[in-house]
């Protein structure tokens, strides 16, 4: 989907005619010229939006050839699908509510005793097709990716059995990366809603997208959301074995849990978030906070700990979890299990310790060769917002950090996109790879689709701010375009250049609604009679006239300037007589 | 006005009677104890609101005894009101839209050769009823208030024919403030609207009014505003007095602004940007930025100095500005006329000339005891933020900075209250001391009383975030209150505490509408099955029953707690079977 009549899909070929990287191209109307109109560069940027499909057929898979070219995986029966997997309604109907109707294909996993992730690829000195697709993407170097990549500096997360997803990369040395968090839950919702939010979240930019249904359906939800991605896919698998127990958390076993994996691994899903930090020991660390655990894959570990007395099976088990997400290139996001609820906690000693044991975790996972990126908190007060980061990078040894927000303050609730983005923008700009976004509706009830929009513009806008600052290559060519199009009027442009064209152009008709103000030299703000743009236009000409190349020159050109001023009539700005604005008199 | 059930106006009283400082009173209801009901403090938070009224008579002159008593002021007659104050419309009228119809007080200025400001009595040691209002409010020690006002790094903005305000401070010692501009324009709006956006705006928390209007009855819609403002009123006088001009900003003298300053000197304006750092030999600079002089004020300075090849006038009759300033008490918010409008053009040459003609404009200033702020950006990168406070501290000599925004990028219109909430949070953390809003509608149009809400709102946030970030004494309470709340599942409390009760509510409710699930103890994200916060109340009881105070006698309870854990049927929650949400099955 296309958001803007001036915007359109382009595709950049690579090396073989299956690589067709997209970015979106934004023409733009031409410039006033002193002789004449000056074309404009169409602007290109990046593109998540996807190839687009009817939903109930799911995406081409644009992946299934590269996958298969590398000859290192097998077809196999796969665990059987159980009904019980969508929950007990699935199983008293003997269906899902709405049953994937779209092709089922046989899942994928590497053949015995080999890796086929990203970064086994990268460590051999192989530059896979994601890889050269990722470097286009980013406009970079392809050997910038790989040598990241092999680091485990930045991770590609592509599941094998994901074919349908235009890879993407997150690591420090990229543009800062954008997920949006959608799912039913008990109290709320549809699969067909959650595809709808699914493909609305990538038309506005959302980079990964994770699943963290709770409710209903939760297997079939997610057959629809995968096989319609074209970004990757996150889940936190813990939440549906959680459902398998039927919410009791001591009931909840390593067989149960890594079935569930299992399950997820075939369906596509691209990185998962792991609990495994939360060791038993590190459980009454919380008791002294004032908002204990609030993450609620953490509180399900804490609550298995502290029921069995025994330390977190996740933990116990990760070198076989490494094990499996070897052979469908699934990526750790090492959940943080025990972050900061509240400003208060941040920081903690139970927060902390966690981050040492997700570090140890990082480089068992490395030994796997299996990607990782580690989660952040959450809730962070901004002279703390860059401890975190270093900490991170220095303990886990640069894998990417991926981080909630975090809110810089607690007091806003109804704002906490605002809140969290603040704290984003900051700890992007010092380093974290991805921000996983907050909606208005965070800490009071479930996002809608506008509540979904609103996020993911949001969450873009905090991460391009972190770019810009970064002095990532390229980013700044957007905000110098718009701004351009500002100076000179071009008020379509500004719409067209804007991440909400919608919004931006909805707010301007609300105070200048005629169709001429579109093209009037001046805005709403000093109306017609007056424009403070136009006198730095008059400067800018002025010199450009003159050849005037150096602020002394102009300076003596302004004398002439001076004269040349009154024989216009002294008028800083002549209103066009045919725009028909609320007549000041 | 005030916005919340639980909320109410609470007065502390001053060494003297007339010296009531206004809080507003939060009151929370009780947390669940082991052994009954735990009461909560009610929170006491900063207020803006004023004692309000009925906007036709204005508020009532809390200070004018207090001027009074100083026995430094005389009554005069005061320059004649002319009816082209209030433009064309109003000379052929006769009278203005809709004339003051309260009282007029006879105007006062020092007596000859006497400076009344906040700094001249400060200097002299002097603790004037405003110093010790102000620490009652900020809670600090009246000597920082007076030694900071004394050494020009804070300022009370507090005219003497302004005597209803409630005196507040501006200085990074402080709260940060934030200012919300409101005013009409050649396209839109009246009297009645303008006062209706100036009492929302200090209901929310704006801490001052900006009243930028250039459309028709300037001279009236001040009156109504400042007669009916609890908070000190800053105006761009230049602005009106281009309309006295007709537009045409070469025919501008220093007569007719001087003349226009003290026309609003004696209405009461507290505070006035004054545009006297746009220097000829600067506009130059701007020739080559993207997009030259985007203040309405720099580029009618930049204006006159090109038509005339003159120096600004404001520059050269600066002194005799501070002698006015001095006999009524108003501060300078000396302008950056020469701020980028846009990321590119940060911290460029232009912007960093202007800023050391402001300082030494600061120090000119303080020769004559008058107060000044510096203004500051606009557009710039989050990794320039830091710098700009640190040379404006540095050249100024500590002034207080007062930035709008800055936004940190371009690329979002629509949206522009979060680009620059997040530049406006970094920026007051590294020591600005005022940020002026930026409403959703910045660069498309005028804002509406929905977007002064957000606005103001976001900029609260911000302001806060920062107080939080500084250590600011106190600042922190706000945030822990609310989140223990949240934590213990009073939603209530949440909703009151929150910087906007109403959307709170709203968000909650469109999700869990029903009544008993505001006193629910789970929220809509995990639904009633399963609630992380609920593990953690179990770990904190516990903790708390068995007298566990370190992490490692809590672990040794662990055993026992997880015998106990079992006992309890292993539920990690038990839900209460009287909340009537969506039955989940």
């Amino acid at each position: 989907m296309t958001v803007h009549p001036s915007h359109r899909a382009v595709y950049t070929e690579g090396s073989r005619p299956d690589i067709r990287v997209p970015f979106t191209e934004i023409s733009l109307d031409d410039s006033d010229g002193p002789t004449g109109p000056i074309p404009n560069e169409p602007l290109r940027v990046y593109r998540t939006a996807g190839p687009g499909s009817d939903p109930s057929s799911g995406l081409p898979p644009l992946r299934a050839g590269w996958v298969a070219d590398r000859g290192d995986v097998e077809e196999y029966d796969g665990r059987r699908r159980a009904l019980a997997d969508d929950g007990r309604s699935a199983v008293r109907r003997g269906a899902a509510t709405a049953e994937w109707k779209g092709e089922r294909r046989t899942p994928l996993r590497a053949v015995d005793g080999v890796r086929v992730t990203q970064m086994h690829y990268a460590r051999k000195g192989v530059v896979t097709p994601e890889m050269e697709f990722v470097a286009i993407r980013e406009s970079c170097d392809v050997d910038l990716v790989r040598e990241e990549v092999a680091a485990g500096r930045a991770i590609i997360p592509a599941n094998v059995n994901h074919p349908e997803i235009e890879p993407m990369i997150i690591g420090k040395r990229f543009l800062v990366k954008v997920n949006a968090n959608i799912g039913n839950s008990a109290v709320t919702s549809s699969i067909e809603e959650e595809v709808a939010k699914l493909t609305w979240a990538t038309t506005w930019g959302a980079d990964t997208v994770m699943d963290l249904s709770t409710g209903d359906d939760i297997h079939t939800t997610r057959e629809w959301i995968v096989r319609n991605s074209p970004v990757p896919i996150g889940t936190v698998p813990i939440y549906q074995a959680l459902e398998k127990v039927d919410g009791e958390a001591d009931q909840l076993t390593w067989e149960i849990f890594r079935d569930t994996v299992v399950e997820q691994c075939e369906q596509g899903v691209d990185y998962m978030t792991i609990h495994a930090g939360v060791l038993l020991r590190y459980v009454p660390m919380t008791a002294r906070r004032i908002t204990g655990i609030v993450s609620r894959g953490g509180s399900i570990m804490a609550g298995w700990c502290l029921a069995h007395h025994q330390e977190n099976f996740l933990y116990t088990h990760f070198d076989e979890l490494c094990e499996i997400f070897a052979r469908y290139d699934v990526s750790f996001s090492l959940g943080d299990g025990l972050r900061p609820g509240c400003v208060a906690d941040a920081n903690d000693e139970a927060q902390l310790s966690e981050l040492r044991t997700l570090a140890e975790l990082t480089s068992r996972a490395w030994e796997h060769d299996v990607q990782v990126m580690v989660e952040g908190p959450g809730h962070v007060p901004l002279h703390l917002v860059e401890e975190n980061v270093r900490l991170q990078q220095e303990w886990c040894h640069g894998a990417p950090f991926y981080t909630l927000g975090p809110l810089a303050t607690d007091i806003a609730p109804g704002y906490d996109h605002i809140t969290s983005a603040i704290g984003a923008a900051a700890i992007a700009m010092h380093g974290t790879a991805m921000l996983c976004y907050v909606t208005p509706k965070e800490h009071l009830g479930l996002p809608n689709r506008d509540d979904v929009k609103t996020g993911v513009i949001t969450y873009k806008l905090a991460a391009h701010s972190a770019d810009v600052a970064k002095g990532h290559p390229g980013a700044r060519r957007w905000d110098d375009t718009l701004s351009k199009a500002r100076f000179e009027f071009r008020w379509q442009d500004q719409f067209a250049l804007s991440l909400d064209p919608h919004t931006a152009e909805a707010f301007h008709d609300e105070t200048l609604p005629a169709e001429p103000a579109k093209t009037a030299h001046f805005c709403s703000m000093c109306g017609p009679k007056f424009c403070s743009m136009r006198i730095s236009q008059d400067v800018r000409r002025y010199a450009a006239e003159h050849g005037l190349d150096s602020a002394e020159a102009i300076e003596r050109g302004m004398e002439e300037k001076s004269a040349e001023f009154a024989d216009l009539g002294k008028d800083v700005y002549l209103a066009p007589s045919s725009i028909p604005v609320g007549a000041p008199d």
